[in-house]
């Protein structure tokens, strides 16, 4: 996956024997293995892709605005691409409950799960998660990459002769989970209906897992879950759906889309994560007591791993239901999201038209894309970070704007005149060239 | 690796049409599906190796003491099988950075590192760590578990025919890092340097990563380290350790058995844990500049999950400083694992001679340790989990101490009786008897 980005081979022998031997003053030895290493790097800034990392510093008191720590020294900036979409990291009864937690129980577990790590807090939330979705239990994991990772491997390695089918736009998460269960897997078209039904038909009366998101995160489009399910039911598979760009944000109690949708009971393992709507870190699967014991016993991603500290399990349960009343939360959000997108459409600006709060706006380059980012940032203050391969393909390089419920309206109409003035600055093509040139 | 253990397969079809389809009152549908994990439950259950987690709640001014959470309400009991080798979880400096962060910058990252969770904590916790290790650079991972399968995994794919050399006692994290890279591996028996050099000399030319422990977690052994650094210098290949085990614990500044044995300048890549010794959660790379930017740039691992929350961060920062002068506290842990090992000498029990704190006392079946492991809990208020297949070999069941600087000789005289106590109640082999039949 990586290894064809090498073009280049260094030649060997592979060390030169430059370790000093001394060991009073011993030096950082020059490892010739880092020559590789150089290499991989040379070729991401060949493409304009080697990724520098914003230093940002989060101020609970003034999000969405941060410190950005720069080489002349921190400066306010306001945010626009956070997955804490409703600022639940900064909520004062969500900080309070990590503060007691940590005051009462420590910073962190002290081991696995099963050896000594099993803290009432992480129980209370796997309860509390389980409850959210309808489902008889769920299981919590270090992040939802873990979750998707060990979890889709580990159930399909449960299910003998099954046949995966997954989504093409799915998170790296979940592909790597899919190769990692070593069965036999099937790509379907995103969101591709037809395609997926021939697929299924085509695997027989082997056993289907489908697995397939509810909300893309980088298109902010929403895969067709209820026909998926009417599918699932047809062809008898099995249906695992990854919800977290949705958890917290979409359904009368921020189950996600599947509540949202009604279908969230025809779903057999749902995934979703306490690191963006509900503001803190880790996954979880939620689904039938025997899927959610199997992948509990046999996962290693699960069963080898330090458990998530209590102040971040009583941080996220709190956290989870407050936003299980947060109606009004979320129509704020969606009010603020409606506000940006129409003053985005003002400026002309080329975005993808989604049904979410996801805002891709297109640049469809590399180095604009950076360009572009680097002049919204140390001209305006403005930080929405570039966003290109290989979380986007090339060609598709964008920036991806994420309002809050907590950007007010000026906010919005700085962000609205900074993005003219940058597309007005590097001639980028606006919304009208592209649907005429369609 | 999994799929073996399912002895017996469910006749297909598979789904039948439960699934309600009234959206009012949807009840959790009996799936199919869940017949195969029934079954994989059936087999751990058969095999005695079905876990039962202890649900414990850690009580920071108590620590080693906790209270055990079960169906009769909470209860006292002392903690004899932590992670939290060091008690630094329950430090009020830990606490305390851990509390002041969560107020300034709240509960979460609200990002990956490359879109908007590259917060500064996390960077000062990178620089502290490539200083306690001497590298120029480290990477923080969510997990040391993550940290060695996203990171072997890519060091190999980015050096084009590499052959991987690993420990046979090498931790799952490390194998499943080892396995996901899909090159060529060969494993070496362990702590064995004539067949590593062996493998290394058959590897011939090509690019070799040794990979291997420090400390192994679960006989409490100590790979050779400057054995196997002289062997790769022979052999010209890339050395990586895993010293999650004893970071904090060993060497001048707790920078591990490689500070300790003056040898770690000589080790390309050092990986290590937040969440044992240090008392947070979270692992780290450290090594060349080169290499820690292209794991940074190429690991799905890293790349694609939220970050570390700035609240964990700090904990762990503050954590290490502490430690890195904790040379009086490191003292008094050894002295604690003296007198707890010189104690169940007197009880004559069948322990692991170890050079380190991790203290095994064999039974050798899985039933019997699950029950000693009840009683030492029910009768005696001492948690010491089970720890049973897949962790360790079958038949090598055991119960695994680890005495920290806060276990007081009160402590360690009762758990002395109560290991006592149980070995005679349910006449387990003693060490002289162990000895005597060999």
């Amino acid at each position: 996956m990586i290894g064809h980005l090498l073009t280049a081979r260094p030649t060997a022998p592979l060390r030169p024997n430059l370790r000093d031997k001394n060991p009073i003053m011993p030096p950082i030895p020059p490892s010739s293995y880092d020559v590789y290493f150089q290499n991989a790097l040379d070729t991401l800034k060949q493409e304009a892709r080697y990724r520098v990392f914003t230093e940002i510093e989060r101020q609970t008191h003034l999000y969405p605005q941060a410190l950005w720590h720069h080489a002349d020294g921190p400066r306010p900036i306001t945010l626009w691409c956070s997955n804490d979409y409703l600022g639940q990291g900064h909520h004062a009864a969500v900080i309070e409950a990590m503060v007691t937690a940590a005051r009462k129980m420590g910073t962190g577990a002290g081991g696995t799960r099963n050896i000594s790590g099993n803290h009432q807090p992480i129980v209370a939330l796997e309860a509390e998660l389980a409850s959210l979705h309808g489902k008889e239990a769920a299981l919590v994991f270090t992040s939802g990459y873990v979750a998707n990772d060990t979890g889709i491997s580990t159930l399909a390695k449960l299910i003998p002769d099954v046949v995966i089918l997954s989504d093409a736009h799915n998170h790296n998460s979940m592909i790597e989970g899919v190769r990692r269960s070593g069965v036999e897997r099937h790509i379907f078209r995103h969101n591709d209906l037809d395609h997926l039904e021939s697929l299924l038909k085509a695997a027989g009366h082997r056993p289907k897992l489908i697995v397939f998101e509810s909300v893309y995160s980088m298109d902010g489009d929403i895969g067709p879950i209820k026909d998926i399910c009417d599918l699932a039911d047809r062809y008898q598979a099995m249906t695992y759906i990854d919800e977290v760009h949705a958890v917290g944000l979409y359904g009368e109690h921020g189950a996600g889309v599947a509540e949202q949708d009604g279908v969230m009971h025809r779903l057999d393992v749902i995934e979703g994560t306490l690191g963006k709507a509900f503001g803190c870190l880790g996954g979880y699967l939620a689904g039938s007591a025997a899927m959610i014991d199997a992948v509990r016993s046999y996962a290693p991603g699960f069963i080898f791993t330090t458990a998530l500290p209590p102040a971040i399990a009583e941080a996220a349960l709190c956290s989870i239901r407050l936003v299980r009343q947060g109606q009004a939360l979320r129509a704020r959000h969606q009010a603020q999201v409606a506000k940006t997108k129409t003053r985005l459409k003002q400026a002309d600006l080329p975005m993808l038209d989604t049904p979410t709060h996801i805002i891709p706006v297109m640049v469809g380059n590399a180095d604009t894309c950076k360009a572009a980012s680097d002049r919204l940032l140390t001209l305006h203050g403005i930080y929405i970070q570039p966003i290109n391969y290989p979380t986007v393909p090339r060609g598709t390089e964008r920036l991806r704007i994420t309002p809050s419920p907590l950007h007010d309206e000026a906010q919005i109409e700085a962000l609205g005149q900074a993005l003219d003035e940058v597309w007005t600055h590097f001639n980028l093509p606006r919304q009208h060239a592209k649907v005429a040139a369609e």
